[in-house]
Order: structure tokens, then C-alpha cells, then sequence
């Protein structure tokens, strides 16, 4: 076999905003057997799956899972709800915002893409005004949806998807809301049908703690509606489908079945905790984040404390220092991997994933690698950041 | 955890034409822990997995590897290479075909359904000199793909790849070939660049011996020159930013980690193994199975036996015998999973997988439940099956 | 890692009699990470083990677990109960029998060794009437302890445990009641309690489904008693120490902690499928077993159908035949291990194990793969055992 | 099945001086399908164990593999080459020199306890002077064995063994010397044949990174010799009939497959790391750990810093302070298992296991729980150890 694990001895700290850590409790369920996907088995495994989703997203409809990655969900999101040459209007949160405009560019969408000027965006959450007031000019409703990303992976910073909502609606404008919660989902809090979401789209290797390869849309009754009436071909993707199969707890085509006895796990793990038992946690370790890396005397890469990301923290380099340096050293001497800067920031900080599988302890070596990485490579700190993490920790 | 395992005691046999049983060693490899899809481990692991699989199905081309189950590759392959509205020519032989066709249309082309009357279709291969005879009068060349499903998963007859490209070669058409062998990659032979293949399309849950989850296009250079030009909106699926990141044994999105340790681990094994050698093994059993359904006086869904299967047999039920309840018997009663008839033979037939990590006891089981089920549901059998298998594998 | 699977494809059949084919849910349970065994999680285990085991034994006394395989565990038998030079009865039923005399003898114990002449002893259970006998010729009580083994291993052969007890008693003598059912457990009916057992034997690789690793000897009030007197040198194997720690659920030192996860494992499997099931399941397959023994025209090692053994059947060869040379093209060419016979009929039979995670398929396979060695080695049989096999299991 | 996982979220750190955490190689290994222990796979996978052993102890003579844990080992090694009622002189380095004696005593064996005055002994490694005076007075060689403890797992203080030897040899004694080194064996340097010793003691859930369950004696062949002539009365435990199975690879009963699956995977492990790595890691972080006692005012174990161990420290509590409530608050809170005081010093200290699976940032996870453990419980800590280990591990 290929040597997955040439590190000479110990643990790996997988502490990038995704995948996570995947938990022993799952990575066991998902080497069970192969079953079935047309037997009664499975359709009892597909039924406890799909109702248990829905408890995640907060929603009271139906959430299709894809047996493919997490950009496969956000093509299914605009191909079942847009016709060819539709508007869509997006905000420039980071890279993955970018990313998706791309696609919608890709697939013959016309994207208007909304942001602050340079990297400024992406130190910030989505701006709900501008959404607002680029909506009213639209008053042939000519933008058929506005897509926003909840949690920006690339730069740690959380929108505010009821104002995006509130916007929208302060607008009168019909558009669908598409978010976007691929690293937030089961991390940060999320209300899919409180926030009056269309659809929301997210992934397994996040909060969820699986490895890549499922997807999800969950849908609003409206968003099933515009499909009905979408004109972008979609065969694979197809909601209309995948609903009628889920009745029964199968799937019309073949489903990732190692994969979902994997979320079976997931599911009973996270609902056992307690969502707001989870959530809190993540706020926990980012607040204890955010608190060496202020130590150290860097810059948190969102600029907003009220858009502060639990899931992970980007850590700005001082000028003329290559974070990707950093991170390499950190990677070959401490065996942890950080999440590298994409995009427009390319090199100019790193990520610090906390979310997942993920507790004091993992922080506390997280943090201590950085630290460790950032003296081995000349980069002058203030002061210890794991010495602030740990007093915040240890408060009784 | 969910119940996936309520069978009171020992194994369950599953012996449908895919997902096969997946080897302790591909689960186990399956189960490592995730690595950041980013860092050097996993650019080593994707280099290997994307030059052995080229072995595998015979060609000196790229292969793309979708994080997405079977169906995926089908539409990657339509959708990477044509435009709407364009005619393509499929040939029915059987429910996959026909799913194919379905899907076609649901993209935005033409399809051209080509077929023996009745079910006659689905009880032989492809004929090619039908393909010929209308490609020739296609004069306009308006047809620019000619779609064929290599082993009809749903009737067990392999079609004749290379009759069909030297058919388009003698009508001097330049349409596009491409081929389904999703359920015979790695069980039955399969030559990508001798018969001249555009896209062949592949999954993982059949002679791979994965689970499902991943699938494949093999390509031809001039696939790869078509996709240039094709207008099909596409952008997951799209092959040109695959086939940049692969160069470095990357993808442009997030791979589906897990699934490709256990592709590594079962291109180890099928190469261990040798490829002809389980070619032969093959062939082996489903001779076997074969002997079997005439000493039960009962009918191979193949009619025409160059055309018969390697990977799986379809056995026909006598007139008035409901196929679904033999199968439920069999299912309950002695643990083993058959493959049920789909679409137009609904209920008419059961469906022997003899593919993948399958060996002589493995079938003779197989066999033996088969039996018992059509004693114990009042099927008459002419001889017992069993014997005439175990007197063939027990041959000198 | 050294290659383990060097089986060129497909599942291995292991039909020995132990260890058994070990089900997935237990190796997955298996698999969990080490914990602390004074730490309070462990205690959980411990204490739930510990119970559970004594529905199986039926019994209301403790049950010992060794961290050790089952030879150590009538080590532990005979050194907590018993003095230097003690007499012990033991009866020759076989391979295991013998050794367990050798090893009385080794410990510097004096058994007197009853039994039939020749191999007569090997194709028939315990007589019960040659113990009382025996015994009441012991005026003097200076036979300390009557030791018998339930189901012998090597012959298939079982002994009716409660009509020894009754001899003893007949007899009026004190000697305690050591009995061996190392195969037995879980697979064939076994009260501890009722029939008056002092110490029973158990292993963890056969009807418990487990690999080899820990053992178990279950104790009667007169056997804690006897073990305050007992003068052989103990230590490791002390009941005094176990018993007291065993109170919290620990351990007075090291225990196997992931062969007790599995422990957890297998006993919710067997009281998940009932333990009068499970024993009608062996005696079901053990029936389908001998029916194809009669059918190939070979003889049973086991001559009293009473003492049939539901957890192994031994084949015996005609004369001239080598059953080993059988065993070995079985299990080069069909993947499946039998068990070889042992001691003074070596070479004459060879063992089928039907015991465990075993089901009518799985012996379906194993009874093919015998007779498809049975014709490659040129042995004559009368008609197909397979055939008769079948028509038993396949009874409405 | 039992919640052996019922932390509510990220790893366990299990930093006990053994079971240490078992690498996921391991426990994959572990996991494969258990095989017929008397079958070819077996005897290849034995032979390989075996031979690579011995690379482990450093040494040319066999060494045994027991099916039991490491306590069994010592029962081994007293019971083979010892007659009831010899003198045995063993050395109080700490608790599990203590159980030695104690085991020695119920044997039947007549230890003589060596040692310095109160808990001085268990702050030092063997007084090596100590023994050749007490030698060089036995004129008559009463004394038959050196019993020594190598690396005292109660107190984290290493025995220097050639200084052992040393005091032996010149006090012309031929009492043989049996070591245990079952917490030192591949985490600090061990060489059994350099350093003369007869019998060493090892077991598998410390350095070798295995679950409990196997454990080993190594030999000499005055010890082998000495067996010979040995009259305490043994049977699972006698090397001979080892000797003479293990010579193709195969054990006289039943072995314990799956964790030989795993031995054999960890020495690949180690040595693939190279065996002088192995320790020169332990050591670095075994420095690491001392320098943050020292930074925390506390007092250190072991008070000779020539023979402080590379596995584990000691870390003393100041007056007043129970170590068990400061442990217990870590384990609830901080998911940290530390190792509890044994013995004599009960309550006073708490141990850090720093070996095995164990690397920089695991350290310092695992210093980070004890610093805030400290203070959550009201220990004053004179400076942060957290900081200084992590400027130690950050030295260029």
C-alpha cells in the first residue's frame, strides 16, 4: 500500500478549516460491510439519515444528499433553481465566494458580484445593505438569486445571513437566497428555514466530521417550486428525482453508502453532544484562538468581532514574512497541517482550523505548533499566545 | 449506531452486479485517517492512483477521477463533449442504455435509439452493423456521439467495443464513441485506446471492489479536443481544470480522500493478482453459473453466448413465477443478496453477480442459496445446479 | 506490513474448529482505541463483562477472565484448586484430554487416566459409569478432582457433563468437577451451575466469535473454597486477587482491554440472537453436515449419536487415504482451512468446524469445497454430500 | 455496544505510562481476519516476528512470545529458571519491584529485598554496590537470580544494568540476572546481550505501541540451561516446548493472532524509524517534560538525574496536594489520562507518559492539561512549564 503515514511516529494534527479529523467512532462505521442499496437495510439507514439531517440544517423540509464533493452541492444549488443567462448577485467574501462565481460564470449564469474594494472584503462578512440597495435598483427583478457564502473558509469571517434575509425582503424583491454553509454547517449556528433560506449548501468533511465525498442541499418549498420551472439542464443533480426516491429512504441512482453510515455515526455523535453543546464549544476554541494570536501581536484576518468565524481563525503574517514558510516548517518539524491562504491573499497568512472533532487539548498542540513554527522561522512575537490560550482555558 | 448488521449470525452474501463485497483490505485502507487534499502525502497518493488506473483500463491517456458515484460520469461524459441539441446515437440493450438515453434527454440532446424489437435488445449485445448502417446515412454528420454500454449490468451481455468502433470506421463517421463500462471495468476485458474509445466511463463499486462513491472518464485526445468546443454548461464535472491539477496529482476541488486509499489499495491487489488473471476468474465463475441455471432447465437472460457476461448472469423465471419473491425468500432466509430484474423485465428475472472479490466457494454459496430459494418457492428445477457447477470447478 | 491475504481473490473460508471467522462487528469493536484500565471507562467494561458472561456459563459464581489463550485458563484450573502430588481423574476423549493430563503431570499432579482401548475412546464421549466406578474404589477420597472435557476438539465428540456429575455423587465422593468446554461455549448447551461444574474452561476463539487471546474459568463456592487450601504455587493465575478487583470491574493487573471490547461485542450478539438459538443453529448445521458425510459414504469420528458434537464434525478417510494431502489441495485451491486431525489419528480424518459466525451458506461453501477436494484427490464418494446437505437446510 | 467513546468531543490523550495510544497502523493490523494458527500465513507471519524481535532486545538468543500479559512474564521468567524455595535478590526501585517480590513469594521463592531507606529507593535506580556487597557475603550461592527492574514504571527512574552485571561478575556470583524492562523495552536503550542479562521481561501495550496482551521473555543460554534443572512446576509457561515450536515459526497452543498482526506492524514501525531515533525522541521529550516541572516549582521523582527515565515522569505534588483529585480534574475536563501514584507514595505524585505514539505537539497537548489541571486545583505554579518545554522543543 502507498505509505499514507511516512510521519516517523505520532499523531498528525489535521487543524485546517476542512476535512477535519475524522473521529474513530465513524471512520469504524464506515468500514462496515457494503450493502445493498436496493435492500431493506438500507432503505432504514437512508430514512434515519435524512430525518436526522434535517434537525441539523433547522429545517422542517427536505435535504437531498449528493454522493459527490461539496462543489458538486453548489452547481446543484444554481442548476436546479436558474435558466441560462439568469442574474444571480453575489458578495466577494474571500476565495470561495470567488470560486463560486466562477461556476455560475462556468455554467452561463450572469453574475453580478458585489464587495468591498481590494482585500478589504475579505476581512469582513457580507455587507446586507448593498445587497439591499442593489436590489432595489433591480426592479424588473432581472436577478433571479442572491447567493451569499455563511462561513468564508478562506478568511474566518461569518455572515449574517438574517440580514442578508432582511435585505432581500426590505427590497421586495423575489430573488432565491443560496448560502453557502459548506464549513459552517454543525459548526456555527444555522436556521435554514428561520433565516428563510432557499437553499443551503454544505458538505460532509466540516463540522460534521466525515471525510469528502457527500453533499447537501437542503430546500425551501419555494426554492422546490422555482425548479420546477428552472431551464439549466441538470440530469444528475435533479431535485425532482432524488425527493421522489427519499420518500422510501433510497436514492435513484447509486448513493455513497460507506459514506452515510458514516453520517449515521456523525448524527448520533453530534445529536448526543447537543447542537448547542457543539456550537458552543467552537466558540469556545476560537475565542482561545483569537486570544494567542493577539498575544503573538498578529492580526486576525477578519476585521470584525461580530463576524468571527467558530470554525476558524486566519492569522495574518507581518509584511515580507511567507506564511506558506511557516506553514511548511510547521508541517515537516511538528507534523500539524495549517490551512494555506488562497486567492488574493495568497501567502500573506495562514488558517487555523478549530472546528470538527476538536477540544481543548488539540487546541492547546495547535497552538503550541504555531507558536513553535513562528520562532523557528524569525517571526517576532509579542508575547506566548499559547500562555493566553491557556489562561482563558483554565478559567474555572 | 444504526442496526446494519440485524442478520442473526454469519456473513451476508452480497452477490448483485454491484456494489461487490469490498476486501478487508480496501475497508481497512479505507479507513486511515483523512489528510489535508493540499499537502505532499496526498499529491504522492494521487500521482499513484492516476498513473496505475491507466493500466487498468489500457490506455496511455488521462483518466479523470470524480468524486461522485457512477451516474456522475456518465453526464461528465456527455457534457464535456457536446453541445445542446446535438444528436447522439444510443443503442438499447437494456435498462442502463435506456437510463442513459433518459439522461441525454434531460440534457438538452437528441438522442437516437437504436434496438432489436420487444426485449429482444435485452437478451443480446450491440449490433454494430445496425450502428453502421445508420451512421451511413447520417450524411450530414449531425450524429456526434455514439453511446454504448459495454456489460449491461441490467441483463448480464457484454456488446462488442471493438465491432462498434470499426462499424463507425467503415461509415467513415467522425462521431464520438463512447462507452459504459461502469460494471465491467477490472472483471471483464476492456481496451480504451485499441478500440479506440472517446470517453469510456467507469465506477468504483463493481470489479474495483470499492464502495461506491467514485467513477471515471478515460479519455481520448480527441474527447479532450471536443470538450474545447463543446457548450454544454459544465463546471464540476468539467475535465479541463481536472486534467491541469492532476499534473501535480491534485484536483481543483476537494477528492473524496478516503475512497481513493482504498482505489490505491485495490489497484495493488488487482495488479497483485494480475489483470488476465482475473479476467480468467471471471469467466471462470460465470461459466459455472451458467452450467448451474441449464441443469435448473431454466434460461440465461443472454441469448447469444459470445455476448455472454463475465461479471454477471441473469436467470429467467418460468412463466408466472414472480422473480422478487424468490429473491425475498432467498434474501431472508439464507442471507444472500440478488440483483433484481429493472424496467421491462421487472419481476421476470434475478440478476447473479459473480464479479469482483469472488472466488469458487464464494460462488458455489451462491449457487446453493439459489437453489434452496427456488425449492422452497415451488420452482421446479430440472437438475440440481449445484452439482453441475461443482463439477465443473472441480475439474482437474 | 507482512502480507497476510496472499490469497490470489475472495473471502477465505476458515471452518477450523477455532479460531472461527471473527464477525466485522467485532474487529471493529476491536479496533478502538486503548484506554486507561484504572480509569472510570474501563471500570464500565469490566463490570458489564463480567455480568454477561455468566448468562453464558449459566451461572450465578464468578467467572474469571485471563489475559491469556485458553491453555492457560486449565493451567489456572488446576493450580487454584489442587496440591503437589494431588491424584486427579481425567478421561481420555481425545487429543485435548491427553494434553491436559500431560499438563496435570507437568504441574506435578498424579492423574490416573481412564479410558475406552485404542481409538475406541476417540469416537465416543465420557463414560460416565467407568468414573463412578473408578471413584468408589477411592475410599480414601485421595483423587482430589475428576477434570473432563465437554466438547472434545479433535474428535467431535460431546460428553454428557451432568451424568458425570451424577456419577461422582453416586459414588459419594468429594472430588471437585473441572470441566473443559473450550469449544464448547456458545455453541453447544452448557450449565454450569445445574450440572454441578466446580471449574469450567473456556476460550474466547471459538463460539464467542472473538480471536485467540483471553480465556475463562467459571467458579463454584466449592471450588473458591478448595482454592484457599490449594498448595501449587500460583500467581499470575490466583482466583483470590481477580475476585477482588473483578468486584469494581479492573483487574489486578494488565487486561487484554481491546479482546474485551470485542468480548462487549460478542456477548450483545449472542444475547441479541438468543442463546437458544444460537444452539439450534449449530445443531442445524452440524445435522446438514453429517448428512453429507453419510451421502459421500464416509464414516463420522464420532460413533455415538448421542455425543454428535454441534460445534465440529471429524471425516474419517477409507484407508490409504492421507487426509492431510486432502486438507492441503483444499485449501490451496478453494481457500478454505480444515482442521487437521491430531495425535494417535493423525492423518486418518480431517475436522470441519460449523461453529460461530456461521450460517447455511457459509457451510454450503465448505461442504462444496470438500467435495470438490474429495474428487481433485481421487477419494470415491458414493453421491453428492453437498446435494444432501442441501435438501436438508432447504426443508420448508 | 458499551460507550467506550463517552467524551463528548476530540481525542482522548492517553498519557499513562502504557497502554500507550496504539497507532491507527496498529490498529488496522490488529483487525484483520484471524487465520488458522497452524496454516502456512501463520507460520511466515511467526517466523517474521520472531527474527525481528530479537533486533528489538539486542540479542542473538530466542526470545518468547507469551499470549498474556506482561505480569505472566514475570511469572515466566521466575518459574523457569527457579526451584521452590531458592533465594531470590531482588531491589526496591518502586511499586512493580514491590509486585515482583510479592509474585516471588507465592511462587514459593525466598526473595531478599534490597533497597534504601522509606521512599528514598523509589527516588533512585539499583543500587548496583548495594548488590555485589550483599553477593560477594553468599558464599555458599544461596542466591540463584538478580531480579531487577529497569525502567521503574511507578516512578520513571532507570536502572543502570550493566552496572548490574558488573557488581555480579565481581563478586564472582553465578546468580542469574532477570530484568524487567517491560515499560523500557524500544522507548529507552536496552541491549540483553551486551549487558549479560538471563532472562529480560518485556510486554507489548508500552514502547511496542500495542494494546496489552502479549508479553516476551528474552533469553541467555545459561538461562535456557538453567531451565533445565528448574523444579517449580510449569507448563503454559515452559520454554521448551517454545523453543522447539518456535523454531518453524509456530506455538505450542494457541497464540494471539491479531496482536501478533499488530507486533508485526509496529516493528516495521520502529524500524523504519531506526531504533536510535526511537529513543532520541523519547529523550528529547522526556527533557522537554522536566524542564516544565522544574519551570512549575515542582519537584521531580526521580532524584538522580543520571537515571531519569526517557518513558515517564514523575511529577511530586507539594505537601497538601492530592495528586489523584489534580488527575481526576484533568480527565473530566481536559480528556487527559495521567498515570496515578502507586504503592508507598500514593497520592503524592502523579505520572506523564512521554513514549510510545508520542510526539512534540502531543507533549505539549498533554503538558498544557497538567498546567491548567494545576491550576484549576489551586497548585501554585512558579512559572509556566508549558513555556518552557515549548522553548526547549523550539531550539533550532
Amino acid at each position: 500500500m502507498i505509505q499514507l503515514d511516512f510521519h516517523p511516529s505520532g499523531r498528525h494534527f489535521l487543524q485546517i478549516p476542512g476535512p477535519t479529523p475524522v473521529p474513530d467512532r465513524i471512520l469504524r462505521a464506515m468500514s462496515y460491510p457494503t450493502i445493498d442499496h436496493r435492500g431493506p437495510e438500507f432503505g432504514a439507514l437512508g430514512r434515519k439519515v435524512l430525518a436526522d439531517l434535517k434537525k441539523i440544517f433547522k429545517t422542517e423540509h427536505p435535504v437531498i444528499i449528493y454522493p459527490a464533493s461539496g462543489t458538486g452541492a453548489w452547481e446543484a444549488a444554481l442548476i436546479n433553481t436558474l435558466s441560462p443567462d439568469d442574474r444571480v448577485l453575489m458578495f466577494e467574501t474571500g476565495h470561495f465566494a470567488t470560486l463560486w462565481r466562477k461556476m455560475a460564470q462556468a455554467l452561463g449564469l450572469e453574475p453580478e458580484f458585489l464587495g468591498l474594494p481590494g482585500t478589504e472584503g475579505w476581512r469582513r462578512g457580507v455587507q446586507a445593505d448593498m445587497i439591499e440597495t442593489h436590489l432595489r435598483r433591480d426592479t424588473g427583478h432581472a436577478i433571479k438569486a442572491v447567493c451569499v457564502v455563511h462561513n468564508e473558509t478562506s478568511t474566518g469571517v461569518v455572515s449574517d445571513i438574517a440580514a442578508v434575509r432582511r435585505a432581500i425582503d426590505a427590497a421586495g424583491h423575489p430573488a432565491l437566497l443560496l448560502v453557502d454553509t459548506i464549513s459552517g454547517l454543525a459548526s456555527a449556528d444555522y436556521r435554514h428555514d428561520e433565516w428563510g433560506v432557499d437553499v443551503t449548501v454544505a458538505g460532509s468533511q466540516k463540522g460534521l466530521m466525515l471525510p469528502p465525498g457527500i453533499s447537501f442541499n437542503a430546500l425551501s418549498p419555494k426554492a422546490i417550486a422555482a425548479s420546477a420551472n428552472a431551464k439549466l439542464p441538470r440530469s444528475f443533480w435533479g431535485w425532482a428525482e432524488m425527493l421522489e426516491a427519499n420518500k422510501t429512504g433510497y436514492f435513484p441512482y447509486t448513493p455513497s453508502t460507506n459514506l452515510l453510515y458514516g453520517l449515521s455515526e456523525a448524527l448520533d455523535m453530534i445529536q448526543g453532544e447537543g447542537l448547542d453543546n457543539v456550537f458552543a464549544r467552537h466558540q469556545r476554541l476560537a475565542e482561545a484562538t483569537r486570544r494567542a494570536v493577539r498575544a503573538w501581536g498578529l492580526q486576525i484576518q477578519c476585521a470584525d468581532p461580530a463576524a468571527y468565524s467558530p470554525v476558524l481563525t486566519g492569522v495574518m503574517m507581518p509584511d515580507g514574512v511567507d506564511a506558506d514558510a511557516v506553514r511548511k516548517l510547521i508541517y515537516e518539524r511538528f507534523n500539524l497541517s495549517l490551512g494555506q491562504a488562497l486567492g488574493k491573499i495568497r501567502g500573506r497568512m495562514f488558517r487555523i482550523g478549530h472546528l470538527g472533532d476538536c477540544n481543548d487539548l488539540t487546541l492547546m498542540a495547535t497552538l503550541a505548533g504555531c507558536e513553535m513554527g513562528l520562532k523557528l522561522t524569525g517571526v517576532t512575537v509579542a508575547a506566548s499566545g499559547v500562555a493566553a490560550a491557556l489562561d482563558f482555558l483554565a478559567q474555572p
